[in-house]
């Protein structure tokens, strides 16, 4: 009886170093219990596996799940996989819920507002036990540049938006959104960065992206502009970050993502106390809430389906 | 001619060692050429003049000033002004703009952001060069409760709301507030505290909300509770935060104001990591929109009419 029920489990591949196989289980357990999530060490059977949710690959490769159907990212980005390394044909969807959303727009807000209101300079200020007035900024004189307007980026842009901040945003195509200037293109890049007083950066990476914050973005924003990085570590030139500062012409950073995570502590990053490094924690997917776009892309991937989020692997995200 | 009319000119007593007379003169003339705004050192006949802005008396006190109907307070509070040393029977007045109310709720707003995505951790781990990955909170798990519900602690209750988190709120009277759970009385207190894994303190300073920040309503909050205080230096008893920081009650603090300001520079605050220490500087009265409300007093003083916003001396705020 019970090799019986083993039979009707239906199996999916678990493999991430970040992510917690128990809470993925249990939450796709408690919506659909003969759905089964894995880890990649435990799977006995791999050809029989056709839906796999992973952050990157197992050490040992998908070669042996010749079964696939799908694939889900753990994250909202596919940037984490060599796509090379991914059996051909078979779909592939990043992952969108709203905890990602909501825990992204409440990192952008933190890191805004930290420096809108100076508290990057106040913390500094307290250490050397200082005791200094600065008058307070208003929000008009303030305004923000969002670097991608997807999914999140353009959450955050509506959320900072609704605060009262003057938002523009930067992305591929042309895009609309109420009460924030949209540019679209690379046209449009010098007169976004020229009206950000801090930008935030949550741009898909990809070869046309890696590498957009530079010495020659950060020479087209104003003086002692701000930088967010909550995109990748590849799209900033790190020692152009470090350079620009040293040189006067960006105040500071928050960053979340960087070339090497995590971040080697020998990395000048640290030494600058303008420079806030936060260990990759902007965005975080609650399994208690996506595990309903797992289970629907499962279905999807055994029906044949397009895939919810499906990446379009020709464009890179 | 100019004699006729310097005669013409009515005469606001200004005295403030914080606030810029020269803006103030010139936000005040813009809309009413006609009153003019002097600082008390150029004031050549106190008998005349009708009406005083000011965030404390003159050094030379105001017993020349035989002539006032009605004193604006250049703050919100009065607390800072000691009542004894005023006229009689002048009517008092404290500063509400939308200024102010925009700059304290923002300041609010990066307060609670700072600690609830852990950026006062992450400053601390940036410095030593630490990489320990926290995962991101959510707002429904972080309740936060407001002290006081007047015009700038109702502000910050609707925009914490808005954002998303549970919010609670505490004053003397009855409120309702939607979406916000209102306590009211000291016999409400202790379920208040109870539910608030932070607090923002912006009570009015009287006799008995001085010292209610202390030991006692310390131990009523959940552990690891976090502090904010925006109202005065006079509602937190400083050793006792300093205590519950070391007992590890208290996560720590964000103060605007402090028992004594500029805070010395030995005070043992600015050893406490946990402690963000700012320079009274949560609010800000923009002359430009501000000085429409003084007018406004202005000239009901002079009509002998009630002043906005006009204070209650008996009952303190
Ligand atoms: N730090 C973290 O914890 C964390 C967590 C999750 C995600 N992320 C990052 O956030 C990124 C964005 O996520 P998302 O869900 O918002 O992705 P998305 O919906 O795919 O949006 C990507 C955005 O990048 C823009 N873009 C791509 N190539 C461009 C180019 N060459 N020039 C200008 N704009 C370009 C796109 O423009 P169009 O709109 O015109 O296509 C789009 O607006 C992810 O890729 C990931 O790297 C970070
Ligand atoms: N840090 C800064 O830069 C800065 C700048 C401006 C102002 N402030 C401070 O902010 C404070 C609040 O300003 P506001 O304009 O919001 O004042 P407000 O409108 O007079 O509100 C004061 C609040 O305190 C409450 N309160 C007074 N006595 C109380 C008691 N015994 N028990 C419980 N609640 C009590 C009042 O309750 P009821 O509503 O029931 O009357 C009211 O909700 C000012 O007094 C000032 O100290 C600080």
């Amino acid at each position: 009886m019970d090799g019986d029920r083993q039979q009707m489990k239906q199996q999916i591949l678990f493999s991430s170093d970040l992510d917690d196989p128990a809470a993925w289980a249990a939450a796709v357990a408690a919506l659909r219990p003969e759905i089964e999530v894995v880890d990649w060490r435990n799977v006995t059977d791999p050809a029989s596996v056709p839906f796999a949710l992973l952050w990157k690959p197992p050490a040992a490769g998908l070669a042996a799940f010749t079964g696939l159907k799908g694939i889900q990212s753990l994250g909202a980005g596919i940037n984490q996989l060599n796509l090379a390394e991914l059996p051909a044909g078979v779909p592939l969807a990043r992952l969108i819920d709203d905890s990602l959303t909501e825990t992204m727009t409440d990192y952008a807000v933190a890191a805004v507002y930290r420096h809108y209101r100076g508290f990057d300079h106040f913390e500094r200020q307290t250490r050397a036990r200082l005791w200094d007035y600065r008058p307070a900024r208003r929000k008009g004189d303030f305004p923000i540049g969002v670097m991608g307007l997807g999914v999140l980026g353009g959450a955050i842009a509506r959320q900072l938006r609704d605060l009262g901040f003057p938002v523009s945003g930067w992305s591929r195509g042309p895009h609309r959104i109420d009460g924030v200037r949209c540019h679209a293109g690379t046209g449009e890049l010098p007169d976004f960065l020229a009206a950000s007083r801090l930008v935030v950066n949550v741009l898909a990476l990809t070869p046309a992206t890696a590498g957009i914050l530079n010495a020659g973005t950060f020479a087209l924003m104003p003086a002692e502009s701000f930088v967010v990085n909550i995109g990748r570590g590849g799209h900033l030139i790190e020692d152009d970050l470090i350079a620009a500062i040293d040189a006067g012409r960006i105040a500071g950073a928050t960053l979340d993502v960087f070339s090497t995570e995590p971040l080697p502590v020998e990395h000048p990053i640290y030494s600058r106390p303008e420079i806030l490094a936060t260990p990759h924690v902007a965005g975080a997917i609650a399994p208690e809430t996506a595990a309903r776009t797992v289970i629907e892309n499962f279905d999807r991937a055994l029906r044949g389906d397009p895939l919810l989020n499906a990446v379009d692997t020709a464009r890179g995200y």
